[in-house]
């Protein structure tokens, strides 16, 4: 292990990557960037040292080999491709061996096999949150708009669901209205699900001027996850998305889920009259609210 | 228990109440149809001597009083309205407190308490394999298309998780590729769900000519679910659905799922390339392919 050398952040889709290169720059820290192509987003891309295809293993680690870093970060999910990268089909032409592969066989198996690859080298992987503690959820009320007994009663149900599910290569998050689940996230991802939600009143006339859902977005990682991968992560946008879905709040995992700009989120949650907070998943009983 | 008086069928949304309807008439038995609006197919309505709201419950139970049945069945989804009842805005919003109602409660716990009820009141509940025995999903390889061993693989792992789920009111039925778990069914149904798996490659230019997912849809009931109602049906259009998520395969919990309109629904996976199999969900690591 060397102390000297720089930390590298590899940079998948999402904002979190900029999130960790602001951090160490904050810090003082020196940083490297190796965006990965076809998911890493633009701003990342322009500050990369390095950009590269995922499935070039053997390039990646001669090039990390060659920065010789004190630790190494894997930020960012690669599980769908970036929002720039599919605006340009060109772009997406010349990722569509990454994008093909990736969408095929899902981003645990890949990245947890990337992880054991970088340690046999000698690297130390770090997590997001040794780099950025407070990106992780805290656990308590984030908001000002408290849940009711039903909502909390969902919630329960919720990360019970997400525990039973917790041997299986899905994704970890779920909308529940009172015992009833409602949908559980798979390759989807977490908007689209909750598109989904919103989507399920629809197409039934008069019906879509219903009174909200009221249910919950839960969303934690599985059981015994490795936390410096492939976090599950909310955002401003994930509070747009559940109250367009009809939600009555958001539950995150505390310590087990990424909260993106969370002052912006805390704002969305409240001026969208929605609870956020953030629960123990291992004592979902014990919420306190 | 009276065994003179006529079959009751309680008609939900889809086929199988029809079926039921037809089976009762070739066996020569009496039969009363009660079609619950808003779900009820044409068909069925045509043929019912009356159609009630789910919601009048006092009243179904006093038409049934009235008919004396020798036995009562419950057929047909209640889940969501039929295609029939939302074609005309008029219908769904004659409807609408009946499809918001069981929309928002979810069906399981509703038909539960129908049965329930009707027991108390003295009514013999009987299930649609009782009236059609080869409506029930059998045991093996339906049609000519063998499965092959990742496929095999994937089945095990969809039965898995549908068992793991099995204490939470949510859908019965997964889509899975190899190990990974790439959709499970909530409140959307099959067909939405597969409409879904179908979508996951689109967006991505080049993408959707790539090879099929290879994945396999598991469908099956929940571990000491009530058989005689709401067992999960499947037919043609679920095989066309597949086909069009690009799966191999489809795999029944044997006993434990409705196979409505079966020849059709072999004939249309043979034709498409699609395995087609039974298994027993108590045992799903001995399937017998």
């Amino acid at each position: 292990m060397r102390n000297d050398g720089p930390v590298v952040v590899v940079a998948g889709a999402g904002a979190l990557p900029e999130i960790l290169v602001s951090a160490l720059a904050a810090q003082g820290r020196e940083a490297r960037v190796l965006a990965l192509s076809g998911f890493a987003g633009r701003a990342v891309r322009r500050r990369a040292d390095r950009t590269m295809s995922l499935l070039d293993v053997a390039g990646i680690l001669d090039q990390l080999a060659a920065w010789r870093p004190a630790a190494v970060a894997l930020a960012g999910g690669v599980a769908r491709p970036s929002p720039a990268a599919l605006a340009s089909g060109v772009a997406a032409w010349r990722n569509r061996k990454e994008i093909a592969e990736v969408f095929a066989r899902g981003d645990d198996h890949l990245l947890r096999g990337v992880v054991a690859l970088l340690e046999e080298r000698g690297h130390r992987v770090i997590g997001a949150h040794e780099i950025a503690p407070d990106v992780l959820a805290p656990a308590g009320l984030l908001g000002a708009v408290r849940p009711a007994p039903e909502h909390l009663r969902a919630v329960r149900v919720g990360f019970a669901c997400l525990a039973a599910l917790s041997p299986f290569d899905v994704g970890q998050a779920c909308v529940t209205v009172e015992s009833r689940i409602v949908a559980i996230e798979g390759a989807e991802g977490t908007d689209r699900m909750l598109a989904r939600v919103a989507a399920l009143g629809r197409g039934i006339p008069f019906l879509s001027r219903r009174k909200p859902l009221g249910g919950v977005l839960v969303k934690t990682a599985k059981a015994g996850q490795d936390r410096r991968v492939d976090l599950a992560a909310s955002g401003p946008r994930t509070i747009r998305n559940a109250a367009a879905a009809g939600l009555a709040g958001v539950a995150l995992g505390a310590g087990a889920t990424l909260t993106i700009e969370r002052e912006a989120m805390i704002a969305e949650a409240d001026r969208r009259g929605l609870f956020l907070i953030g629960v123990d998943p291992d004592r979902p009983e014990e919420i306190a609210a």
